[in-house]
């Protein structure tokens, strides 16, 4: 029958996989660590071991379609992890492989931001939709572009890396990338934490919940925190912030006329507060052509599930 | 045998029009003026009047496959053309369900740019190229993006709009839209000619050749007359112009990831002194990633039968 798919998603620290529907349903989920295995056949076969009796207890290898795998510098094309920063394997990893040939499944691999996106397009808010870009806002900016349905993954199967697009030139410096003014020096996590300190450093004077915090404590979560109470710096960290997301994403509407903008991750949750400005700087920065068209929505995926459910509607996409 | 296609370019001043066979040769050409026809009915009965005769001369309507055009915000879902600023025809015109009821010929239409990279990919130095961009460099700037062998054109039939990408925040206006900094406001030969003006003003005791032109003989033209004699500030426009171009390009690159980028247009003219400063700066602005896989090449299709071939192409594609 082969109606259910194994999703992994391969992260820094732990790797999470489970057994998901077609339906979308994650019936059984469970992780294990990434950064304690330093040799990736070392990961590969203690994963085999944890994941099979997992497989087994939902029918077998005979009952899966296949392995759909996300990771950060994920290449479609190829199956291969390539130089990610993040992971403590070096050089190119052909994962893929390594997974068919140890499960005897066929496994497909792409980056962990376009298997977000294939998650909202098979599970999520852009069921039905063809052009749309899922953002995600965490401690770094990742992004997928899907055009007509399709994935857009370019002829070396790294496309879709708008988080590393200079939105302003001679911008904040990327420690990651040597770039100055990306979007992602901006509009992740580290970002708004970073916006934070340059603010309360340029108005030294000015009362702020934020300076309550040691600079350890200090993270987008506090600010959000501080902003729901109404503190005018945390708010205008906001504002900024949406404001620079709301640049890159009339640049990328102008590229590829998507209808829909799904913007998905931790930074997500300060809601109207990010929202608000992020839309008003999308349609000031767009010419008239594509003004008031494209909607910009928070993705309704729950966060700890969405990563699976991505990687695993790689195999019915 | 249907082994023809008819092209036209629609441009603000005139339409040019040719008979093409498969192998991109131009049979026979000829040119309307589009600004005396204020009213399109008017502009298609006398474009009708010319163009029957030359298309019985080479078979007849029988022998055509069809009617490919290109026009400024051409819509390739709707062949319409929408609010077109520099055309005389206001609001939207169905000018492909125009010129099919009137020729008896299936017409698709496009923007004039979209045109020009499937002429590139049909004909030109992207045969056989699935992943590529095309970037006019002209009076305006406008973008083709080829995605897997297909024209991009977004839910809307707009996408590909490159040059209204604001590459420097807070930077020069653009008249025609309003915004400041986009790509087309330095990157057009507009733009050539502004950063000409701004460099002499910025240096006024420098000499330089430009300053024998008055403000109306300054173009792009002179300023490369001026920098091919070694002219310092008509060198230093150009090195300025590749940067902008160069840091559009790499973002470019981060989105679709294509194998090639074709520059064409006016602009090019200027050879390597605007192919090397572009090429170093997409590079310094490309994360590791992406670094030297993107080759930018010119067109090598002759720029006046182009924008025909192009639009002749659609009928192929």
């Amino acid at each position: 029958m082969r109606s259910l798919s194994v999703g992994i998603d391969i992260g820094g620290t732990t790797a999470k996989y489970g057994i998901v529907n077609e339906q979308g349903e994650i019936l059984e989920q469970d992780r294990i660590s990434t950064r304690a295995h330093e040799d990736v056949n070392q990961f590969i076969n203690d994963l085999y071991d944890k994941l099979m009796p997992m497989i087994n207890r939902h029918g077998g290898i005979g009952n899966m379609k296949g392995i759909g795998a996300g990771a950060p510098n994920g290449n479609f094309n190829t199956g291969t992890i390539e130089y990610a920063p993040n992971l403590v394997w070096r050089g190119i990893i052909p994962m893929a492989d390594l997974m068919t040939a140890k499960f005897g499944l066929k496994t497909l691999l792409t980056n962990d931001a376009n298997a977000a996106a294939v998650g909202e397009m098979i599970y999520g808010c852009a069921k039905g939709v063809k052009h749309f870009i899922t953002i995600t806002l965490g401690t770094g900016v990742g992004s997928g572009i899907v055009i007509d349905g399709k994935i857009v993954v370019g002829h070396d199967g790294f496309a879709g890396e708008l988080g590393h697009t200079i939105i302003r030139k001679g911008g904040r410096f990327h420690k990651g990338t040597g770039s100055h003014g990306s979007l992602e020096s901006y509009a992740s996590a580290t970002g708004v934490r970073e916006t934070a300190f340059e603010f309360l450093a340029a108005d030294p004077t000015e009362p702020s919940l934020l300076r309550n915090y040691t600079t350890e404590e200090l993270t987008s979560q506090t600010v959000y925190e501080c902003a729901i109470k109404g503190d005018a710096i945390a708010l205008k960290v906001f504002e900024f912030t949406g404001e620079v997301l709301g640049e890159a994403l009339a640049n990328a509407v102008m590229f590829s006329s998507p209808e829909m903008i799904v913007l998905f991750g931790g930074l997500t949750k300060a809601g109207d507060l990010l929202m608000k400005p992020t839309k008003a700087s999308m349609e000031a920065n767009l010419i008239q052509v594509f003004k008031n068209k494209v909607r910009i929505v928070y993705s309704n995926l729950k966060e700890s599930d969405a990563a699976i459910l991505g990687a695993s509607a790689l195999v019915w996409s």
